[in-house]
């Protein structure tokens, strides 16, 4: 892997577009050529179409790179996606048609048939259904693949993990979201500021039908969704980043405390195996304070590319209570898409 | 009821001790003529002795009363006791013992066998437990009741009305409460800004076990727990004011969306039939938007006094998914107190 | 005055618009007969058009009043105006023309020369400037009348009884803005959870050119500006409502720590003399608490129309130091604008 | 500089103490070898006496070092100090007298006669009291340096910027400090959601002298204050950690806008000069967006060494505005001990 590969990023000026450019900095696959956006800040130069709104600052090489629009005819090798849900369908086809493979955020493909939802220590084997996709929709060399939304990678890790060591019959999950989920400007301070909101449009249809979609079986030219069912309750709260979510999970064979936290623990998989370059250690980092995790202080672990988990204990009414931490912009994002692309990357699709 | 009968407040100077001086300022029934606290605060006026948190001034009428020490010979009819749970076991007793009803916000006797733990629309008959109690003890004039905590408070209506219309067998909760539940100074900004603290010392038992003996039925010289299991996940966000619940509920007999908001809405109890002063006139008010309720716009709901539903959905997993929203210092603490107060008024308790 | 005026509101859905609605639902003089806002919300019912962010819920008699277009034919005898700065100005202008007195909370025409900017304790000999603004106009029974911008309602009434009692030479303020100054969705959360915004675009301007037009004398057919220079430092911090300010102020005549206070206090004026509805009854509280006053406890003083002074002190480089808060959108917006319409009411102009 | 200096911290468990443990974990000179507290945490491990709210995690070295009493023989060749005001002043005088020197971030000792108050940029000459000290208290190795207050270190590098290039006459300062500045617990959260708290104890007065002392020239065997006047307005806002603050400044020499920002941008000296470890490169850092510094955004600039400075502009009443921004706890406190810490073992004090 001598030379980088290009890589252009639509919806550049957004919050998880800036994301894309700060972990793309240093990459050492990647380098960014591309910087693709809408109407409104086509022509500019990047420093000037983005209102950039992270504590690191913009990275020097790419403040002088002309946005362009959202036409793929860009100089790059593949894309990243950071495109707006109402945006992203027709876009995301359109490059993939002309040749560019696009590793998606945008929630537009991620339940199609033949797209990959894609997280690579989970459902790695779903990259199977990129020549399925290439196949069926007549594409070339390009391709759709996607990552979950930010919510369900809050709770996916610790669930895979409990999921292949015991078996998950059920879940009941309730999240705590941080507001940059919404991007800029996105949650009003007015709505914010001293209160919750308890409603995210489309959120917790989403965690139902991803979690089980990334725990589905391929068989065949499709995935097998897993069979239990996951109850989702979201909530916006006054948060910066880092969305919480607590979890009571129903388990299919008996497990103690310390199973459930060994399995937490021991769960490495292909990106571990693999040494890609954004992938965390430990995907599940499991605390034993008894106010862990926290948004603000384990947010950062393991560079936002881990699921911390703490409060282990018993349910009640199911088997097992658990917190659960991740960062929603990185892991839950634009980190989530780039380990993504070097999972594809390492198996030759890229 | 022609003359005011004379309350007492023990721990006076402390965030829900100021909420019951601002909630009895004018009340029809009862007014303040003993304030007692801690040592610190001891021989003080009030209003050096108290530092004021409410919007509301302090009421002119307490202003220069000089704050008591905790010892049972208060110039009162009866106590409302909101002293923190290490101190009131033995105080509670001391007072019951001379001759004082306590009306307590406290935690130490809820779970005593013989003690009610009263949320009037709901376990008004656990009244029934006081001769017993003072039989028990050796209480002469005195008893102790109790009111739930303030996360219990904020789901127990709805519950209630469901179980009381089609049979609740299982809970699954999670709340995001405000700060002012932990008192003042309470929770250090340093913990709340920018974050959430996943984990309520106790909270969590306090629930699980207070929604069921609330809901059981006395048997005899005791209360027989309702058979359900609720598990509680508690959580501290930044909020001032107002404790909200996601509730995931299953029940015993099939109901429709609409069954589950009629009978929330359909339910009106004794404080309501009594027109006891401070009952809200709906003791659950569902409101349809999409994103409600919210702290910050509907705790103040019925002064106060109700309990605010909304998303009621179905839940893929049990039967029926809501939110629900409660005051905690008024509700969930003084004003729940207050109505308990009245209820044993009007039932010659007092 | 036994029939109420009919009022319209012009920008009746945004932020004041929704202040307005609350503060004039039972008002004794005025009532609302017309609702208007951009083409965005015309033509629904106020109920479907308007985002509800107030903690009193919509007044009942307005949610099925329609929306109507900005244009002067609204069935009304006067309009508040709310409008956002840039539309305000030709469309106040179209509604003076048609008739209608329309008073202003925006700031188009604040600083015209014809244009009274009124602070009823201050500035109401300005009333004089409405004839030569119809007879410059060519209006018949409209005008235009305007109430200063919140940041300097949160400072001017302390400054004007110094003035009064001592003469003002100079003042240093920087104010800490709450976030509905900004209507909605206004500041993004993004913008000011764990944050300050050090900038708000026109206000430090605003502050710099009203506060010396309403102090200063009118002197023929125009304002002479007083002559004192104000310098300000505009800030937006995470607070939901009240506009907080230091002052370093420096003073022509000396005055000790005690004549300021009385002399705060003692401000009393027309509102006051003419018990107008909305008038407080001190319009300057001074509080002797080291800490107040604060937002979140003292901007509803007085129903919010009150300006809470607090920490009065020698200046080591002028003469005195002190803290100012007004309520934004109540003084410093509708409260503001529904006491200038009181005291044209009250003067025959309405 | 081949072998570290051994330092021992005073107060290790506190805000302050945190971050010397977090900021000397890799430094080039210094290690630590002790750490003590008061009572409540002798005798225990690091992990356990120290609630540590930190984002990077604890370093290993520390954990299980075991936390000593404020006894002057501790097992290391100097000492920090973050011990709270009212416990510092007798315990540094005795390390002090027992050969220790002592780097001070506290306040008992910054005003003393013969105690330097240092900024490396500004005071280093003033480490020449170090010898007067020495004879006049009878030491012998040992000594007491100090550094400013949070607040005064947030506007001192700009102060000293202009001082020196134009003379400073008089400045109005208000800040909005950040509640990491009180410590924890420190700030209760229910004094600031949603709040301001316009009152800091002692914190204006400390500003307003401590400016002076700094700027002021070692005359013979004490300080000569500096001639101008600083007013200070101390607030607490909602922000975690970074203290901003408005400065209006009068210049004794005629400036542009260009010569203030050249003025500051050109601001090096002796640390950036001797290439101190923790020098900021620009201990000035000027911005030119319209709207920051931002506490969030900026408070890391130069590892948080700078002061991040911005929007300057031209003062109506004095000659120039500006809004300074320094982390609190890094350049406010630990980060300008060490900085202190390695000024002195550059000149051989040490």
């Amino acid at each position: 892997m001598t030379k980088k590969l290009r890589a252009g990023i639509l919806g550049a000026t957004g919050t998880v577009g800036q994301r894309f450019a700060e972990l793309l900095a240093d990459h050492p696959w990647f380098e960014i050529t591309a910087l693709a956006a809408s109407e409104r800040s086509t022509g500019k130069q990047f420093r000037e179409a983005c209102s950039w709104k992270l504590v690191s600052p913009m990275p020097e090489a790419l403040k002088e790179l002309t946005v362009r629009d959202l036409k793929p005819d860009l100089d790059c090798d593949f894309v990243f996606s950071s495109l707006p849900n109402d945006m992203a369908g027709p876009v995301e086809e359109a490059f993939a048609l002309a040749g560019y493979p696009v590793i998606s955020n945008s929630s537009s493909h991620r339940l199609d048939v033949d797209v990959p939802l894609l997280v690579p220590e989970i459902s790695y084997a779903h990259c199977d259904l990129i020549p399925v996709q290439k196949a069926r929709r007549g594409y070339d060399r390009g391709y759709i693949v996607t990552n979950p939304n930010c919510s369900t990678m809050a709770v996916i890790l610790p669930l895979a993990a409990l999921d292949r060591d015991f078996g998950v019959e059920g879940v009941v999950t309730t999240t705590l979201q941080a507001v940059s989920g919404a991007g800029y400007p996105g949650v009003a301070s007015m709505d914010i500021v001293d209160n919750v909101v308890p409603y995210i449009g489309g959120e917790e249809e989403k965690m139902e039908a991803e979690a089980r979609k990334i725990l589905g079986r391929l068989q065949g030219e499709s995935v097998e969704y897993a069979p239990f069912i996951l109850a989702a309750h979201c909530n916006r709260v006054n948060v910066m980043d880092g969305h919480l979510a607590t979890v009571s999970v129903k388990l299919k064979k008996p497990a103690t405390r310390e199973d459930v936290i060994a399995s937490m623990r021991g769960y490495v998989s292909v990106p571990q195996e693999l040494k890609l370059p954004s992938a965390p250690v430990s995907p599940i980092v499991v605390r034993e304070e008894i106010d862990r995790p926290q948004p603000r202080l384990d947010r950062e672990t393991e560079r936002g590319m881990a699921c911390v988990v703490g409060r282990v204990r018993k349910c009640p009414l199911f088997d097992f209570k658990f917190v659960a931490l991740g960062h929603n912009t990185i892991r839950g994002a634009a980190g989530g898409a780039i380990l993504n692309a070097e999972l594809l990357r390492a198996k030759g699709y890229l």
